[in-house]
């Protein structure tokens, strides 16, 4: 089945906003094994709408519009789609009622405008949206099934994962559930993760799985989406390639779905009663800021010292460091831990290169972490421009973390490491 | 002139990749007067690029083609080019050296698959790629003239203002230069500006000013485009306009282009040889991370600290707070500057609702600046989620140092803010 988005709007065409309702609708179409072959973008223009309407229906069997459905003069998708249908717009009692209704519940009276909202093309199927008062419709033009869609992203997601993708799943002949499983990982390119997972596809049981990539460095998101009957069987027949993913990324895996690095190490030192302390050079908060104001880290998250100088963070924790190195770092993080009363405390120093930034400027940390039995530490140079560096050495400090707390070997290298 | 764009490349029609090019081209043609109508996305597919180069030929006098210019198997667009222009592909000697030199100069053998780059379409217009593998090219099609960009953003972008613009307006008969110019506020949102700044556009002698406003919270980017036959006539024009704004904006205006907000400060103490010290609660390192590592900042960040817990925080400092207030933040900030020998400390308390995060979550937001004359404290309420709020707080706590540094008024109210 062939699958257009036709995307409306003076913002989205004039690049003032943009355009994550067509990546996000294309993503998730795909997902579930529906293929988006072209995407078009138009302005709130009458000529330039019925010109893409007509286009669309001569290429694809389903067109997603999304936008147009406001209130005001320049929203005119229901029109455009009338015309194009060859049909009348005709008011729809049961939207204008829900659109008043929506308006009392919140103690406001519906603007007269807004009645336009409830004007479709006759014959119209009517596409419900429990969050807004832009309602969705679907019309034939020609022989094109064409879905309209609201432009606010929170009333379109809901529309086209409730209402949408299983209308079109029923038009391709698919009728199916789907699973995305996500793993977070930190120290792997992707190139070299879509060698190591070379060929897992294969191990589910009687399902085809789509295996994906998204790099946001410094993280790598590796994404599983498959399709099955119904969602036991499908997470039976996932579970050997999740399982696979697990061992083959092995530590280098630091967060599963809507899990994220920060929150896993909270819950980590959360478990055992623990508490944190931070200290760091140039990161220069980054770390504390991602750990500390987390829902519940009120109670883990103890004290955090910034300098860019070392005889200043020095003297801030009280304790004395010469040198930036591994042996500093590891002192430091246990002055740190012993000053702040923590159970545990990370320290991330940094020898700075010199000069103006630059894509080979970068810098060597020095981590050291400390807990009541042990301290242990680590040396990495990263480059890759002062914020490229400043990222990647909070995440590698927060990664050791991470691994000193499970029990993992701190100093695997990673990806973005030179030595 | 119609113009239009058309996106090429399975990572953008899939959704894998969100179109910014698109975003960044349509927005800026339309800062120099050049309107794109039309956008299409297409993917690596030889049948769907020929009817899309086919469709945009009969729409468009104009159409910039972005990607698909790399020297894999998937990159179709020289070809399929030459095959809707009705000529050959011819090797291009001169690109093929110049792409010998670049792995050259780095000391690299070039790839055999790259000599593919260097194969344009015959007759072809060369629009060079200084610093890339990809170069462009202009071919007609029917009478539309076709423009192919690389794909790869800081390429495009480089293209696109010193290649393709000038082409472009030069086609349009507009013979002129341009001038974009930017402001950055804190504290006032989109709609009150445009009501603040309505009328001003009239002030410009002689050009037509485009307003514009972009807001990325907590920051509104209000725009100012232009264009005229030279620089320094379009400079004098503008001059009245400018000024306006800035009397109308005022003090919530932090920066000015590509200044930071984080710029501004350390600019105005390193200017009076100064240096900083900051202490933070529910920001968590935000506020520092955003000052300390900038370039030239170890000379004047002195030291962080953070804690989520008050008597932490006093402890910490050497100080003794009782509660949540601007005068606990004043005491602090002085105690704080005379400990770590600053001459100036921020400090950023907060009382923070309870229970779950929603969007009616907020915190009383509690500062103190203290110098070597005197302190000054702002209390203001800030909601939207604890997200929204973290970002929110560390905005009004620089923006606050801002305004005691520059000799402004650090209370008055924004936009942001509930009483």
């Amino acid at each position: 089945m062939r699958i257009e988005i036709l995307c409306t709007g003076d913002e989205i065409l004039t690049g003032k906003t943009i355009n994550t309702n067509y990546s996000h609708m294309a993503w998730r179409l795909g997902e579930v094994g529906l293929d988006v072959v072209w995407g078009t973008t138009v302005g709130d223009d009458r000529e330039a709408l019925l010109k893409a309407f007509r286009e669309a229906a001569t290429r694809a069997d389903a067109v997603i519009v999304n936008g147009g459905l406001g209130p005001t003069v320049d929203d005119l998708s229901q029109e455009v789609a009338a015309q194009a249908a060859g049909v009348e717009l005709v008011l729809d009692q049961e939207w204008l009622k829900r659109m008043e209704a929506f308006y009392t519940r919140r103690n406001r009276v519906m603007p007269p405008n807004n009645v336009k909202q409830a004007m479709l093309p006759a014959g119209a199927e009517f596409i419900d949206n429990p969050i807004g008062t832009a309602c969705g419709f679907a019309v034939n033009i020609g022989k094109t099934r064409f879905f309209f869609t609201p432009g606010v992203p929170r009333e379109l997601k809901k529309m086209l994962d409730e209402q949408l993708i299983p209308r079109l799943l029923k038009m391709s002949g698919v009728e199916s559930v789907t699973r995305l499983k996500r793993f977070h990982s930190f120290g792997i390119g992707e190139s070299r993760a879509d060698q190591m997972l070379a060929g897992i596809e294969a191990l589910a049981n009687g399902v085809e799985v789509k295996l994906g990539f998204q790099a946001h460095y410094p993280q790598l998101e590796t994404k599983l989406a498959a399709r099955g009957a119904n969602a036991e069987g499908l997470a039976r027949a996932l579970a050997p390639v999740e399982a696979e993913v697990r061992k083959r990324l092995g530590n280098f895996i630091i967060a599963e779905d809507d899990q994220t690095l920060e929150g896993v190490v909270l819950d980590a030192l959360r478990k055992r009663g623990g508490s944190l302390s931070v200290a760091e050079m140039f990161t220069g908060g980054e770390i504390a800021a991602r750990v500390s104001p987390i829902e519940g880290a009120e109670s883990v998250f103890r004290r955090g010292v910034i300098s860019r100088d070392l005889a200043e963070l020095s003297r801030s924790i009280g304790a004395n460091a010469s040198d930036i190195s591994a042996d500093s770092a590891a002192t430091l993080a246990t002055a740190l831990r012993r000053g702040s009363g923590a159970s545990h405390a990370l320290v991330s120093l940094i020898d700075l290169d010199q000069g103006a930034d630059r894509i080979e400027f970068g810098g060597t940390i020095c981590l050291g972490i400390a807990d009541a039995d042990t301290t242990v530490s680590r040396t990495a140079r990263l480059q890759g421009g002062r914020e490229w560096l400043r990222i990647g050495a909070a995440e590698l400090a927060l990664d050791c973390l991470r691994r000193h707390l499970l029990g993992l070997p701190v100093d695997e290298r990673v990806d973005f490491e030179r030595r």
